[in-house]
């Protein structure tokens, strides 16, 4: 190894080794630690640092600008990480860092220390190249993991701070382990709870069964309603803005027989005239994410349940809001409301869906040195999950995407989280390309 | 108050004071003291006893045979009683009786101690008059409430034993605090288990949501279908056998207007051509009793629910058994299955219907003494809940009722359990009096 991948490898294990676990209050100072290790670090490689305080953890911003008619680049990461439970299945210590078999262990090497690392060195080598071919700037937020609003805070207030021709938005993984992939899309969100009130108290199934509403029964019911038989989602107007078209360029990470082999299910299923990358990426959906009603435990309660909850979400498809999915949703459960139970709805989460152009001037940068570092043609890819920010930048610039050198075997949220080295350092190459503006 | 009924509430206090919890292996000790309490005190008032060994906890049995050509009377309860939790909202001790306002508070004083004792207390008094006008046999179960089957086993193999002319169920509630009832029907039960299973672990919603069935909608979809839309069961052949009849007699203890206070219902529901009595005590039901599927704790998780649990139960009538019953939803589920999901489907419970004749010589002479102890037309009434043994005592003898003596609000299975003393007094009377053959 290089005595230059050496030291990226050693520092890589110093960030890693930094418990930042931003949804645990126990870990405030860790937290404050390594927002200070990030932003003397890229003081020490060359640029102008700072943290910035918000609603929840700092901030870290930093620049180099070599020339203010220049174009700009800003990267967007986070150095905030999961929890690490269930910590006896980790091989080794989540916080120390350990590499075996090409591949680095440890919580955040995948999501997103080891990625945005990457980011970093490679601006690293292009400033000390003395080849820097654009402005750089980096925001790096602490609350990613933590589903905080800080960055986006900071972003509605601040767009001139953040100013951007274009944005990267450094996170996500490869198609697979040697072919690079850019993310052009993220779904939206809608998480909701719902619940059906039927009785102050459970009564008993014996002595009042037959002559009450089951809450249990009428929540199930507005639920399955939601969707047709041919699994397209039935409130009115909801598919309202969103186009139905097949992307041929559109690429997924997993064949049809790896995904059922992933999960053991039976079959994939889903809308009609969609294929199953589209499916999960792309395409609206609704989920019962949980359900609760009655005693659930051990034995059996014979009892009419006094209520029934559940967490149920939307992934939402470019064209449409969470605001206006929430309306046609509450509504739809009105209409269906036999009037037997009292339904309570509360919103507990809320995305924007994102679509990034696939020829905007970044996109059509970023494959070019992606092709050069990996030596084959980029992966397009939408993810089916969530990235908020997204949306947010796309007010500044629409020259946005994701790029990541993750793979989807990467553990993270999950014990031994990893990220294969000879993608960490693929990724420095790739941004010092980038940034060199070759 | 006459010395007589002094000596039997200082005795009905004693029975009282035995902690006969039979569902709890921690009480195993209080049960054999309580039966041989038991057994002992029917010796002392002049019958034969013995303690009978079998599955579960001992049963009772006592005898007095005043001449084998007689006709003979069986008397069945139970002297087991439900768990005392939550202890702290007790206002006295559960197992020290406290008498205050004309009521007697512990737990079994109405459910079933304090109602086997005014029949225990009323063939002591027949006996000691001189005028026990029959045989008269006891059997006292000690798994009621842990829902054993050590009397159903005894009776299934020691009929001649336990041979009666007529049997009395002694249990069961008043129509209100002055008028007696008989009850004359019990529904019968079918308690079932049915998972929908889809994935080894549950997945991501956003990577994985809209591709994949989820078990959560699927056992909805599949537990929604089990009724029309106008409350009816939609099972093939489900119906068969049963009699859709209005029973004229059929009388309740609440007025709908009492039953919509009770539970805070926002309306009664059920199926239309029947009252909301029949609903609840004589015609079959479906219940969803408990729903569980997804992380369900505070907060939300994004999956698709790796499984779905749902614990379900029918009550059946007269002319069902559990057995088709069982049969008939196991076919119905498998037609509906849309083989995305694995459906596995559990009998937990089961207990068989039983409708007793209004007209038969025990139900004629019972309501007879109701009559005169109480000075009142007697009440008909059934039983939505399940009382198992109503059908096996029904393969002895049609001469099957249930005569009790609490009331709807005595706090069975609940804190602070009563047994108003007015109405034990005149249970020890109708005893006497039905005993006397007079």
């Amino acid at each position: 190894m290089l005595p230059a991948k050496k030291r990226w490898l050693n520092e890589l294990k110093e960030f890693l080794s930094l418990a930042s676990i931003s949804t645990d209050p126990a870990y405030r100072k860790e937290m404050i630690k390594t927002a200070q290790w990030l932003s003397r670090h890229l003081k020490n490689i060359g640029l102008s640092s700072e943290l910035i305080k918000g609603s929840g953890h700092p901030l870290v911003y930093a620049e180099k600008i070599i020339d203010a008619r220049a174009p700009t680049l800003l990267i967007c990461s986070h150095y905030d990480v999961q929890p690490v439970d269930p910590i006896e299945q980790w091989e080794t210590h989540p916080f120390r860092a350990n590499v075996r078999k090409g591949r680095i262990y440890a919580r955040g090497a995948s999501d997103s220390k080891g990625q945005l690392f990457a980011y970093i060195k490679g601006a690293e080598e292009a400033i000390r190249s003395g080849k820097l071919g654009m402005n750089v700037k980096f925001i790096i937020e602490g609350d990613e993991e933590a589903n905080g609003k800080s960055l986006a805070e900071f972003l509605a207030k601040n767009q001139k701070k953040l100013s951007a021709d274009s944005i990267i938005y450094a996170g996500g993984a490869m198609i697979n382990k040697d072919t690079p992939a850019i993310c052009y899309g993220v779904r939206g969100l809608l998480a909701l709870e719902i619940e059906a009130w039927a009785f102050k108290d459970n009564l008993h199934s014996g002595s009042f069964g037959g002559g009450f509403a089951n809450p249990a029964e009428v929540l199930a019911q507005l639920l399955t309603s939601v969707k047709w038989k041919n699994r397209q989602i039935a409130i009115g107007h909801f598919y309202d803005g969103t186009t139905e078209y097949s992307d041929s360029d559109l690429e997924s990470p997993y064949s049809e027989k790896e995904l059922l082999k992933m999960t053991d299910a039976i079959k994939l299923v889903g809308e009609k005239r969609f294929s199953t990358i589209e499916r999960i990426s792309s395409r609206p959906t609704f989920e019962i994410n949980s359900f609760a009603s009655g005693y659930t435990g051990e034995g059996f309660q014979f009892i009419i349940p006094n209520r029934a909850v559940a967490k149920v979400s939307f992934r939402l498809a470019p064209g449409q809001t969470p605001k206006r999915a929430f309306g046609q949703f509450k509504k739809f459960i009105n209409m269906l409301n036999p009037g037997t139970v009292k339904i309570s709805i509360r919103k507990v989460d809320e995305a924007m869906p994102a679509l990034m152009a696939k020829t905007s001037l970044i996109a059509i940068a970023a494959a070019k040195s992606l092709q050069r570092v990996f030596g084959r043609k980029v992966a397009w890819y939408r993810d089916g999950g969530a990235v908020p920010i997204i949306h947010d930048f796309q007010q500044i610039t629409a020259n946005v995407i994701m790029v990541g050198f993750g793979l989807l075997d990467d553990n993270i949220h999950a014990p031994n989280e990893k990220l294969d080295l000879k993608n960490f350092f693929r990724g420095v190459e790739f941004a010092r390309d980038l940034l060199m503006g070759s």
